[in-house]
């Protein structure tokens, strides 16, 4: 099983601590990771084949704060695929003028949909097939890039459908909004003001947010498990979608 | 004008010496950079919005021995669009389960192409206009993959229609090869057996690659400007295009 965090925050901010509280993860989740930051419309994409513990670029995100309102980030041990570089997620696409970025924890069996759309995977994995067959999906279900409730209700419909063949625990993100959908494990906490310290679950080391914050941020993280002790996270039920947007979940 | 630097080999090869060449002359082209490493079907894409000479993503790519067989790279000087993230080249878009890889030194007038496809540009450069279009007018022109050789056929008929809007120096690669369109400035160079030294142009910089090769080892360079001084570039010629397999100039 892979992990995954995605971060949604009304002011652009940066993921440093709780990538770090991930990559500390990294020694079980060994065979690969990635990150993509939204900037407006803008992505970085950074992924890597070798560990979080020990990948250069893993070392630039540690050490880089890149300021983002969206992020979506996975660790991976490889279930189905190849431990290769065009197997890492988050995977991304093109859809209406916008980048899309989507990662899977869980597994799918015989999930193998026909691909007749414009969205083909380049790796083996599970993941991006069922990437691949969600983008064709929207494609065809709105002409241009819609409300975020409504990509909410298209969403809630065609999500359930891989979910059927396996575990299907997945973030999602187009720069406008995070959707979090769990299968079995799934966590989510907002910050807002007052902020306080917060203390990694994994590793020694602790932030104080309020003397890194503005009253009026909000941020809210998504995790496999939680990340850090002391602050409420809140489990998803199985089968439950939520979307961030400004930091907060939305209806 | 940008500058943009082609890099394609017939073995895993790093590109952190003519890299370091284009970088140092980040300073007239300090609105953006890009690069991006095919290793196989899988694809390090590394963009920023910061001049190539202070970006802490540079800095990453000049120290990061990262090996490839087709790179391609960017730094550019804005001529249209905004600087911003989402505008840096080179772009990435997916087709026929591969990633394509472009990025442009020019500027094109009144090139506003009907995108009727599955490719829509996501910033605001002419430079990603052509590419989208590029891309459409391919995946009409065959159902799959095909060989170099057809692609580059259907390339030679495809890349005069943009070139006739402006100045369209190009490079393009989907893992498999690097094709390279001149309008006005490109510049190329094979190296291999016996493999001499080499210096930089700008920099006071140089490497030995017979210390860094083995005798079977083939790298072409292409480059807007040669990068070195004493090896023997070759000018591309106004509305030449060549392709790179392996190493070398095939077709």
């Amino acid at each position: 099983m892979c992990q995954l965090l995605g971060m949604n925050a009304n002011t652009p901010t940066d993921v440093m601590f709780s990538f770090a509280g991930l990559a500390c993860r990294a020694d079980e989740h060994k065979d690969g990771f990635g990150i993509a930051f939204f900037e407006d419309r803008g992505l970085r994409h950074f992924i890597d084949h070798h560990s979080a513990r020990t990948s250069p670029v893993a070392e630039l995100v540690k050490r880089y704060p890149i300021k983002s309102d969206n992020v979506i980030a996975h660790i991976r041990k490889a279930t189905q695929g190849r431990v290769a570089l065009e197997n890492a997620h988050p995977f991304v696409r093109e859809l209406w003028g916008r980048y899309w970025v989507f990662a899977h924890n869980g597994d799918l069996k015989d999930f193998r949909p026909r691909l007749h759309g414009a969205f083909r995977p380049v790796g083996d994995t599970d993941s991006e097939r069922a990437f691949c067959w969600l983008m064709q999906e929207l494609a065809k279900s709105h002409a241009g890039v819609p409300s975020v409730a409504e990509l909410t209700r298209t969403l809630a419909e065609l999500l359930p459908q891989p979910a059927r063949h396996g575990t299907f625990n997945v973030l999602l993100s187009n720069g406008q909004a995070l959707w979090a959908r769990c299968s079995t494990h799934l966590h989510a906490l907002e910050r807002r003001h007052p902020f306080g310290a917060a203390q990694l679950a994994d590793e020694d080391l602790s932030v104080d947010f309020a003397a890194l914050t503005t009253p009026g941020d909000r941020v809210a993280v998504v995790a496999t498990e939680p990340l850090t002790t002391g602050e409420p996270w809140s489990a998803f039920a199985p089968g439950e979608l939520r979307v961030f947007r400004g930091g907060c979940a939305v209806a």
